[in-house]
């Protein structure tokens, strides 16, 4: 598959003349460049493919991405908006009076690398795009691009593997970290420099990050509903949940892992056990043909046999952004899984004074089945 | 000045029956309170006041806020989209028909305490606010917000002493952290370690985070168009620039650090002195009634007396966002600055071949003056 000939065969279909992309996520799918502020735009004709408006500033990021059709605007200078409507009329195939696409409806955004300050598509952009098109119609294709995105392509998956690594180095950290006597913010701090440190340069990756929220004791029982890293002291027996999601360069990664503080009991470990085989379960249902439906069924009958359940979602795509909403693996879920694509499983268990207990990794969709990528799995202890 | 009285104030001279928030920076502005995860809203009706409408998992966070009129929507559930109409038709003074206030044109965005991933408001958020108001009009207020925001007040300037306190923990790690042979990664993450592990419960903030850029050498050059920290090795001798955006449950500083590692030389000691005298100069010329303009002019004046001059902005303000737009200290900015208000001062040098100087400071307009938030000030070395 490639990405970009699988967008203008999608306009096509759609009667679209142009796409316009302002965020983060949609940049990142179409040119493998994650902006570092969020002043970039992706504009896809059927005749010229996806070229990138980027600042000349951020050539090192474009550089990382793969698509090489790219306009630069000068920094200091008018800026994106301004600059934009003589970028796109000289882009081949431009014509006015066309039906344009754009990004209505996303009320979830992935940030820009500078997580400080995340840029999202209103009023402004909507202008930018009548003025340069003075379009026919502006259409919000905000659940076309959602199904688009669904599918990863082999460069993408390959960034995925890396996004993917790079949490690793945060899950290896966690269990370096948890310990009685620490408190929630230094265990969850520990992660985030893990994935600063090692993630930046590994494998070419310009910009590593995670947020990691630590749970402990009573939280890990409510982690499913709420999850923040506070400054509660980690006590001896109690378990110990992380809950993360990671970049490397606009590629997104999301998982959760339990350990108890100290020596687990049998009960704990019991449980662990039973979490382990549903997410198991989980990732050996999902195949390309299958229904999210019948994921969320394996994850829960697994955990059934031992007289366990749990009350949320069983999973849900990723890649382009922490959650994406592509693949549904909820109970009766008639989203049907396609090779190539992404997802994570996350059943867990939640008990009052035994402790809440999670595991989440990701796995790409093969031919056959799907392939984990996430290799570091450790007991609770 | 009471927030709500003054929003309310403002809705009634532009005729607004309701206005609908849900971007984070607006509903700490109406509540003090900083969402965990983007499912909120703020409802103003002039009957009511300001009502929060939060998921019940994110009690913590509202209890930190001082706006204690709340309804809470329960998780699991249909979530906010589903909940909103019959919790806003409950609110005293509801009525259909009538002129909405809504966030439409907020492209730059402040994420919540979470940021991996932001909210925006789009279509759903426009299709939600006319279901349940069935409205003569929805009303773009953002230029209106922006104002409103612009003047602090003294409980929110409380708040942002907190965020500058806590800021100083990265800047004094900074400090402590530049050395020859380490990499700029390694700086940067030290600062932001420092923050999220002494900010997180300090004074009663839930959560402390920033976004830490760290240059070094030849990029401090260039930091003024683009900063990001990556594995390049700081040498003896270079300047190192830190730029920074630091929250405290949803107050925001913005500060720039210089220092050389290792020996300065004259000169850039030299230049150094320039650039901390110009800050001053542009703290001295804030008061009440002055313009951006002269504020810039003033910086801009006590570099040139060194024979020195910078190619960008000498601030804006700063507090609900990294980046506030309600003030402008640029050339010829006719924009009033009044009491309350909060700004940066941001002058700097770059010099190929000798490095990049800058040193950016948050203060609060008083009655006279200029109060600086940040009392952390060092030299080069």
């Amino acid at each position: 598959m490639d990405r970009i000939d699988e967008t203008v065969r999608w306009m096509e279909r759609e009667h679209l003349d142009a796409l316009v992309l302002r965020l983060t996520e949609n940049i990142v799918m179409l040119s493998g460049y994650q902006p570092q502020l969020g002043a970039s735009a992706v504009v896809v004709t059927p005749q010229a493919g996806a070229v990138v408006i980027a600042a000349d500033v951020e050539s090192p990021e474009v550089e990382r991405g793969w698509n090489k059709n790219v306009s630069f605007y000068s920094l200091p200078g008018p800026g994106l908006l301004a600059s934009f409507p003589a970028i796109v009329r000289a882009i081949p195939g431009f014509k006015k009076g066309g039906r344009v696409g754009y990004e209505g409806s996303f009320e979830w955004i992935a940030p820009p690398a500078n997580f400080a300050e995340a840029n999202a598509v209103g009023e402004p952009t909507r202008q930018m795009i009548g003025e340069t098109f003075e379009p026919r119609e502006i259409v919000d294709v905000t659940a076309g691009l959602t199904r688009l995105k669904a599918v990863k392509t082999e460069q993408e998956i390959a960034r995925l593997r890396i996004a993917n690594e790079i949490a690793g180095f945060g899950l290896q950290a966690f269990k370096e970290a948890v310990a009685p006597g620490r408190r929630e913010i230094d265990i969850a701090s520990d992660v985030e420099a893990a994935i600063r440190l090692k993630g930046t340069g590994y494998k070419g990756v310009l910009v590593a990050r995670s947020v990691c929220q630590i749970t402990s004791g009573p939280g890990t029982v409510v982690h499913w509903r709420y999850a923040a890293s506070g400054t509660r002291v980690v006590q001896e027996g109690e378990t110990v949940m992380l809950e993360m999601g990671t970049t490397a360069d606009g590629f997104w990664a999301d998982h959760t892992r339990t350990l108890v503080a100290g020596r687990p009991n049998d009960r704990q470990r019991e449980i662990f056990a039973a979490v382990a085989e549903s997410v198991d379960a989980a990732f050996q249902a999902s195949k390309p043909g299958v229904t999210g439906g019948e994921i969320d069924a394996a994850a829960r009958q697994s955990l059934k046999r031992h007289g366990l359940e749990y009350p949320h979602h069983t999973g849900h795509a990723t890649g382009f952004r922490y959650h994406e909403a592509s693949l549904a693996i909820v109970p009766g879920s008639r989203d049907i899984v396609e090779e190539g694509m992404v997802h994570v499983a996350e059943p867990g268990v939640y008990i009052e004074g035994i402790g809440g207990f999670r595991i989440e990794d990701d796995a790409v969709v093969t031919r056959q089945g799907t392939e984990r990528l996430s290799h570091l799995t450790y007991d609770l202890d």
